[in-house]
């Protein structure tokens, strides 16, 4: 039975934020699937600040998505019909698809399936027990190397990686601190998510309260954004400091420019207390996810992780949606939910 | 016998350049050394970019020298006079002592003797076998990593520890490129040398002569200097590139303002490319000095590492000799010679 698929298709490059008017809905549809490839119906879709990367032509990561493209994204969904031995209707599968209501996607390795675990809802396994969780447990523990007793500060501290990284870092003995963009994220860092303080950087004297917040200096600074928060981190970064560079976000939308994103003030710090940075794109970790899945996964079921999910219903407003994630308007992971299982 | 010592002692902190009138020449007559004691004439004096840095109040990784204090300085010289039992007078010595003609240095950990091979310059000991060599040497190998038939790019290419960075990456292998603020030391660093390509950053477009000099991109970029070179270098970096953060000599006569030094453009290259970045201060590998004394002496007598140095006759000189360092006239270890063995 052929499947009727929406989808928001790339239209144009996006200046300064991304709009409805960047992307075309185009609906199609889809033939039953040919040998090898299986019919999926999207459950949720990630949206994470890297699609503003995506959609721009700058140098990057991964190929930029093409003019008239599905935009890409990472995916939940249910399969709906099969003609791949390995996949069965009902079967939870993990991929790229993108901002699609349904995929042909071949069967193989760029579509898991996922063994669904009795009392796991689903959306944990689109933010803790996904990319997001795998970008905190990786960043954090592969290059930040926290030792208990020692000081972390996260920026997008309330953001979905951001929550993730700052309870790892306490399960490690340390002292936690985050920045957040109003005064109810940093009051529920610190009432629900344990935090031992968290700094509205939009509001605050950041010299002065990162100081009192951290009196025995930095010892690892979890970069999800750059911007004033960093400048005031490298002030005080103690000897041999470690900087895991996930992301930066205060920059995305202003990175398409020839120069590109400009670097940190302060940044001769990092010559002075022999900071170590280093970028990192999860993608990279990928041969390792089981072993950070299961970390992770037994954590949350001692009930020592927990994460938010900040869902918006209906594909159809994605583009949207995403600009939750630049103008400090979500706490925790950014889903759509398109449809039900 | 009483010595007479001429010094030169910082007055004020500077502002911009380093000036004749930031110092006082300061004439004193020493005591015989008491016990434990040993006098010390001076041979050569050390001018580094770093005493820019020691020389105003700038959160550093030293304590800044203080107003009324002999400006600090690493040395070599000769025992005059001993009270303590390891030392005997006409002994080489290596010591921090400072922009001074002689000192009263106690014995022991701060004071080096050095045994002189027969055949090795004075001035090597100044240079690629003392702490520019020990420089070069370790933030190449430990943090840089090359492979053969890796790209290394390196700033102040003609300076004293960028010669040397050159000249092990060739040993290892690398295809090497330098940067360098004029045609003459380009076309040393080439034809003497045996650089693969160097570029005079003040006149080359770099964006493109870069780019021509390193057709398979950069994997490790020593880093002396910050500025264009750096916002260039970045543009072109591969994955997993490595940076060893030595020195940013373009920024330290403006690094004194609140915002401290801006980091370089095209900062999300870090992020895209995954790329380490690593500062590092000589001073923390001195247990390990014995390693690279050996190693680099080893090419030394091989005759696989060639190096300049830049002689300044006179302690009076030193305040506008260390100027040389800042405004490109320099070519190699910059050198004061204060006294004949």
């Amino acid at each position: 039975m052929p499947a009727t698929c929406n989808a928001w298709v790339l239209k144009r490059r996006p200046e300064g934020r991304l709009t409805r008017d960047d992307f075309d809905w185009q609906t199609t549809t889809l033939p039953d699937p040919a040998d090898g490839q299986v019919l999926v119906r999207t459950l949720y879709l990630s949206l994470d600040p890297t699609n503003r990367i995506w959609a721009s032509d700058m140098d990057q990561y991964m190929p930029p998505v093409q003019l008239g493209e599905v935009m890409r994204g990472g995916t939940l969904g249910v399969v709906e019909a099969s003609a791949h031995p390995d996949y069965q209707p009902g079967d939870l599968v993990q991929g790229m698809w993108g901002w699609a209501s349904h995929t042909l996607a071949a069967g193989g390795a760029g579509l898991n399936r996922i063994p669904h675990t009795e009392g796991v809802p689903l959306d944990a396994y689109m933010s803790v027990l996904g990319a997001t969780g795998m970008t905190a447990y990786f960043g954090l523990l592969d290059i930040g190397r926290p030792e208990a007793g020692e000081t972390v500060v996260v920026s997008a501290a309330a953001g979905a990686v951001g929550q993730i990284v700052c309870q790892i870092a306490r399960i490690k003995g340390c002292r936690v601190v985050g920045t957040a963009g109003s005064d109810a994220k940093c009051r529920h860092l610190v009432d629900d998510l344990g935090f031992d303080a968290a700094i509205n950087y939009k509001t605050a004297d950041l010299d002065r309260e990162l100081a009192a917040a951290c009196p025995k200096g930095i010892d690892v600074y979890f970069e999800n954004t750059g911007g004033p928060v960093t400048d005031a981190v490298l002030k005080l970064v103690n000897q041999n400091a470690r900087i895991p560079l996930c992301g930066l976000i205060a920059h995305y939308n202003e990175g398409d420019n020839s120069e590109g994103v400009r670097g940190p003030n302060n940044y001769q710090m990092i010559l002075m207390r022999r900071v170590l940075l280093k970028g990192f794109i999860i993608i990279d970790y990928f041969p390792r996810f089981p072993e950070g899945i299961a970390e992770l996964g037994g954590w949350l079921a001692e009930g020592r992780i927990k994460y938010d999910t900040d869902v918006v219903e209906g594909l159809e407003n994605a583009p949207e949606a995403v600009n939750r994630l630049f103008d400090g308007a979500n706490t925790g992971k950014l889903l759509v939910k398109c449809s039900e299982k």
